[in-house]
């Protein structure tokens, strides 16, 4: 009973592949209550999107406040497609999110598109939204955001427009490697080691073109010489965020830096940066997205 | 009734973490039968290993031919453990084998031992025997063996010796961001590209250090550049492989090269190498295997 008394002025939804995020958002900007289940993209067909919103949010409802939400929902294995915004852009333009069709009336949902750059083609959906929240944070940002994660993206802004952007695929083979392949043998627990960390990330970046034989030097070392699997771990994070720099190099060589990120993960990057000379700042992912998605709430459309 | 017909003057067997595969010698050389199974050390427990040898070979047994084995089978999670050997050594010791504990009076196992580097830290299991086969089809041959494969390995010969080696996973990497990376939706089926191989091969040796966007960029254009899964499967296989040559720079580069392979992942080195200016020669995997087993062949040991 007591999740029905909640009454949002509107509701933030992030959701990806792998999760559905939602927050209860008070008139004053407040989060009023957070809900999340693994209803993510992965294990939806289209018709199953407004049934897993309701079982989440279902007692949110009563007021009938609006819906923003990013992120993979808005693809086109998703709820409904939002077709991608072509770089240079802003970030978040609040004419062009596209309505899901919903058969609740009490639900209005407006989904965020993602953006997309021709040349080199790569793609975000999600990000996006951070981004914009961020330079609602760090209002007049000039320079780069680093979003680490499964597809990290380095992204160039100016005039509060992005302005191109790369994605590099270091979350999903840290998953891959870690859990999949051989070297899983050698990498249980969740120990971290510093120093082979910080060593991983400078061999890395000087010599990025042995990075395949690095990775099996792990599995090598595990076998005869008595690597831990803390060291393994964090060598291994530290040779694929090393090569991750060394070709994202353009993007942070004299540039203000900002992460966008998880703290653990953001904290990694920070100290491979700081190898590299660069003293990045920091923004918590969670407050860039409901910052972002808050660019479409009733009181912020209202006041424009 | 007719496998039982078959009496081998030895077996010889390439046991790996995957497959068992055997052969039925014949005195003269020639193989009288063949036969494999999937029982590879993956799934076996120790005390697995005689009854699925047994299952396999059990009708070549009546002469009591002895079994030569090669590969993971003696690694410390296979049936008996073969320590390595170090490198600079002989590809295969004659002396150096280990017999496995059987139960069956008509069974009598050898086990070929590995070899390990102390620096950079490295370990081969099977490729040695394939190594020694591979000098006894090349009489003195001094250069440089690659081995391309779930882990290719890179291998320098001198004076009979193999002097050094190194291990790129170049194969599982391709496996695992082929069929379970966020890549496997944009590259159905068995198509091929040659252009789009070669292209990739060198953007990757040129700029090694960009691979993590390039494989991004192979959804991104799937998404939003029409990519076909021919041309996306041939540059993901380029983009690796190219990568694996950038790091072996030091074994190819002025060196003779010979490849020992399947057919068609030969083929695909073997064309990037000679982007590089490099015509490999080549051998077939298969053939140097039993050849080096043969070493271990009662007739062999008895012309010693």
């Amino acid at each position: 009973m007591s999740a029905a008394l909640i009454t949002p002025d509107w509701i933030a939804v992030d959701w990806g592949t792998t999760n559905l995020r939602a927050w209860a958002m008070g008139a004053d900007g407040r989060v009023l209550a957070h809900a999340e289940s693994d209803d993510g993209m992965g294990k939806l067909a289209r018709e199953g999107y407004e049934p897993a919103l309701l079982r989440l949010i279902g007692g949110w409802l009563e007021g009938r406040p609006p819906v923003i939400a990013c992120g993979m929902v808005g693809s086109r294995q998703g709820w409904c497609e939002a077709p991608y915004r072509a770089v240079p852009c802003l970030a978040l333009d609040t004419l062009r999110t596209v309505t899901a069709p919903t058969s609740d009336p009490r639900l209005s949902v407006s989904i965020i598109p993602g953006l997309k750059q021709a040349q080199p083609a790569d793609v975000m959906r999600g990000e996006e939204t951070q981004i914009a929240g961020a330079l609602r944070l760090m209002p007049n940002y000039d320079g780069v955001f680093c979003l680490p994660g499964t597809h990290s993206k380095w992204v160039h802004v100016s005039a509060g427009e992005v302005v191109s952007f790369q994605t590099f695929m270091t979350g999903e083979l840290f998953a891959l490697l870690s859990e999949a392949s051989v070297l899983r043998h050698g990498m249980q627990g969740e120990g971290w080691d510093d120093a082979a960390f910080e060593t991983a990330v400078s061999d890395a970046i000087s010599r990025p073109e042995r990075i395949a034989a690095r990775l099996f030097a792990l599995r090598a070392e595990g076998l005869i010489a008595g690597l831990t699997p803390a060291a393994a771990r964090a060598r291994l994070s530290g040779l694929l965020i090393g090569t991750e720099l060394a070709g994202a190099k353009p993007y942070w060589l004299g540039q203000r830096v900002t992460l966008i990120g998880a703290e653990k993960l953001s904290a990694a990057y920070a100290s491979a940066l700081a190898l590299q000379g660069i003293k990045a700042e920091r923004l918590p992912a969670t407050e860039c997205t409901l910052a972002g998605l808050a660019l479409l709430s009733p009181q912020t459309l209202a006041a424009q």
